[in-house]
């Protein structure tokens, strides 16, 4: 078959270039006799190819010299524990906000090993919306705040940042992160499962301010403790190699798209395309408030739920891959990350338009 | 360059024919029009893929029904917390074999939860030999015996299993799995980082029996409870599907050789072929006692230790890479894991004899 449109929320889509310099690198990385995958993470091409990583996402986020890359792995599930772990210190409480599935996720875990206070939650409005700022009931003597700047499931996303008054700001920037430029010195620790605008799934980006390191509690796996980490250049245990190096292609990809400045150009042409038929449309629906809507993750429900299955069937059957909405929610979702080329939107546009007027 | 002979210690050889399917579904698995990088771990494929793969391992170490098989992440030092916190329960105490670098790792770690006592040390012995058995110190109330049946840095390997009446008996396999065949009943535990034998970085396995599961300390991070993953079929959070992939791959070839009494067979042979040389010369030794030596991981010294610099850079001239011994240790060594073929062992005595007649 030939290749797909992929509008899976993760692991999602990666730039077709990326997978044929990664095809064509398989059996011999640049004439070095061997896979990637086969080189001891001690070699000077591993550590090349983990430092021009990191070197080419400084340049593509502009993270200042204070904080500190981390590659590692377990997922974001895996920081849920790390972050109070590592930063709860001597105080014993930790503000969240409620946004949608994966900030209650992270509330869940984190109840078990801090005081935690929900200052926001969205949760009435059926996670359709964000709470205005104003209504937000800070703690000024948290060790941190942690948000879910896009709710992957949801389709919410903030495009603002929370003011907190010295708070360190934590962000779960798994479906947002490399979409658009952030200003990284407003927060204290970024971090990111892979799996969507980064590379495969097997590897975690903490990016983290390197003042905050070093306060872990006494019972932190040693492996969860981020100082250590940091003190070893991600090389503290054997990492997880071949996934760093397919993230460095595709920080490579997007440098040469233009950065982050053009690809936040093009997923908002993207979005607005499919947000702006969806919005047209008597027939699809979104149920996010305007201002809120995320640029990666597009749910949209069908006049009638009945004609779902059809309407999967039918895109499945032309090459419109992983349309289904998360099975919490129902109703479809496009994820529609850096990968995902314009032409999926229009060819998928195109097919909801037909489908439409079949159906109607 | 021609592909190379890759003594690494991890990340490891990969059977070549497992990387040129690789390299061929890259783009596209089996007509599904992407690859597996990009596919759901929800859908169909990857769930086959990863059932595939259990299935297969199951086969090939005959693991029993009461044992459960976990892909995970962050390797074996991640698991040298997971152990105590998933095995105390009510106990406190643990015993711990020390006979050599990733023992003492294991201890160290296993020292900041429980009250470890080292039932038996070889460190007195420079780690060249396995303290006989009747000289253990075994505590019956333990909550686990802990061992390192192959010791990758010290190059020394059980080939028995120690007698634990009814303390469940828990390995770190990481360089030794799959080399042979192991009555997987004997064991508690039994886990491994991915990249000797198995596949690439960042993969685990554990394998547990499942008795021994739901016992896990109130502290545990939710990812690192093995019996939230078991309960999930290892998809509580996004898994590391490509390298679950790649290692079913590894697992069906070992399954085309004859599985693990072949592929005894065939490390014996290269193991006594080596070994034999080395004892023969004059020219090289190895320190480890004979009924001890790993059939994995060979260390070996030159008689003259200012020449290490040019054997290695000899070896790598005529592509016999990753020489170089632990820097704990100094000297040689020689991975020889399941991936390397037999060829790579002649091609290295042929180069240990030619440098030696020119340098004796």
């Amino acid at each position: 078959m030939a290749r797909v449109h992929n509008f899976c929320a993760g692991p999602a889509a990666l730039p077709l270039e990326v997978l044929e310099q990664a095809q064509q690198e398989m059996l011999d990385w640049q004439g070095a006799g061997l896979s990637v995958m086969e080189m001891s993470h001690r070699s000077p091409e591993i550590v090349k190819i983990f430092e021009e990583a990191e070197q080419d996402l400084r340049d593509l986020m502009a993270i200042p010299d204070d904080y500190a890359v981390l590659f590692l792995q377990g997922g974001a599930s895996t920081q849920f524990s790390a972050i109070p772990l590592n930063l709860l210190g001597d105080k014993g409480a930790a503000d969240y906000v409620n946004t949608g599935q994966w900030s209650k996720k992270a509330i869940k875990e984190a109840k078990r090993y801090a005081d935690v206070n929900v200052v926001a939650s969205s949760e009435d409005d059926n996670f359709a919306s964000i709470p205005a700022f104003d209504s937000w009931n800070l703690n000024a003597d948290a060790a941190y705040l942690h948000y879910t700047p896009n709710e992957t499931i949801g389709g919410v996303e903030f495009f603002w940042e929370p003011e907190t008054q010295g708070v360190p700001l934590v962000a779960d920037m798994s479906s947002t992160i490399l979409s658009r430029p952030v200003d990284v010195s407003k927060f204290g620790v970024i971090y990111a499962g892979a799996q969507k605008n980064i590379g495969p799934a097997g590897l975690t980006l903490v990016i983290v301010r390197k003042d905050l390191l070093g306060n872990a509690a006494d019972a932190t796996p040693t492996m969860l403790d981020w100082k250590t980490i940091a003190d070893n250049d991600s090389m503290y245990n054997t990492p997880p190699t071949y996934a760093v190096y397919l993230a460095g292609l595709v920080f490579k990809w997007l440098k040469k798209q233009g950065g982050l400045d053009a690809m936040e150009q093009i997923n908002r042409r993207k979005a607005e395309k499919l947000y702006g038929y969806i919005d047209a449309s008597d027939f699809y629906a979104n149920p996010v408030e305007i201002a809120s809507r995320s640029l990666m993750n597009v749910p949209f429900t069908l006049a009638n739920a009945d004609l779902d299955k059809a309407f999967l069937k039918g895109a499945d059957e032309i090459g419109l891959l992983n349309l289904k909405g998360h099975r919490s929610v129902g109703g479809m979702r496009a994820s529609i990350y850096n990968a995902v080329p314009e032409q999926a939107i229009d060819d998928l546009i195109a097919y909801m338009q037909k489908f439409a007027a079949e159906n109607a």
